[in-house]
């Protein structure tokens, strides 16, 4: 495996963050390359797809999270072997890449356009999908979302509703994921706490 | 394995598609639920992340049609074993996925604002995922784009152009493919003339 270095916005968040998770678990070396959103308009034509996260291994540019949360989740011991929990686990990321698509087209508004889209969101899109996913974390027994142990789902889910949690998505009430899916804010601690995930932050100095 | 229950559109491209495909070529047996749109109006709230395509299998109800397409495809040999021949796989089906994403925020559009947004849509993003895939199929050797052989990725393209091809959608010129990504053109055509691809549609009396 050659080099690897992974080209995401400078939040610990967003589409990247369950993959740079997933690699320090793995104890695969990596770049964490962090970038401005100046410096992505800048850069940005020379992508594949004109997206982010990018990473550059084995001689090529690639993009796509969950893409690499799989490849590197397989390496890394957090993606199922059994094609029916790799099935629950996927349809689970998957889930949250359709809420990542629903929530950036809302970047870029501003004032009342975007509180009344934010809204909408809080009251469609992000209330049907945390019902499902806390349904889905219910089902397979309310611990972890595949496999009965931690895999790159749980990551993927862990980060996003931290992100709800911090208050740092305007009109997104930040009691919305304790209100409509207590599950998953359980779950977010249960990650949090993982000694995996905790190193990685201590390795970040956070 | 219990009974599979296919739920989507009456169409013969979208989302579903793919999976359709894959199960004719894996012998696995499915109903092929098709609805009208009014029908998913009616019963949309009873769906998983209210979305579709819908499947019945395990004693649930589920989604995500890269998830299907990767489960069925495990079964029916059209996904690679090798992790990294499976890493380009994916790539190439969340990146149709975002192109799916960015094409259904302009259904409900009418007259000048569909025309705008379709136009926006040709020049951007559809240009340029077209011109990254004819790369990374040219990149894989120009015939398939993983694994060297038919996989659900193919499928996935080939839904995807055939429908760009078609014509079916307003204001999208039906030789975008063939200007900016000919390799693409002559994929769909190896892709249909692929005698599990042929067999299904037989099976559909087209």
């Amino acid at each position: 495996m050659s080099t690897i270095k992974l080209t995401y916005f400078d939040v610990d968040g967003g589409r990247a963050e369950p993959t740079r998770i997933a690699l320090s678990i793995g104890g695969i070396e990596f770049e964490d390359h962090r970038i401005s959103f100046s410096e992505f308009r800048q850069m940005r034509s020379s992508t594949p797809f004109n997206a982010l996260p990018a990473i550059e291994m084995n001689d090529g540019v690639y993009t796509q999270s969950n893409a690499m949360n799989r490849f590197f989740g397989k390496q890394a011991g957090l993606y199922p072997e059994d094609p029916w929990q790799a099935f629950l686990c996927d349809e689970v990321m998957d889930a949250i890449e359709d809420l990542m698509h629903f929530l950036v087209r809302t970047f870029g508004m501003r004032g009342d356009e975007l509180k009344a889209a934010r809204e909408k969101l809080v009251d469609g899109a992000f209330t049907t999908y945390l019902r499902t996913l806390n349904a889905r974390l219910e089902a397979a027994g309310g611990e972890y979302f595949a496999d009965g142990r931690l895999t790159v789902a749980d990551l993927k889910v862990f980060v996003w509703i931290r992100g709800l949690d911090s208050g740092v998505l305007d009109y997104v009430p930040t009691d919305l994921a304790s209100r409509v899916a207590p599950l998953l804010v359980q779950h977010m601690e249960r990650v949090a706490a993982d000694p995996g995930v905790v190193a990685y932050y201590e390795g970040r100095g956070k």
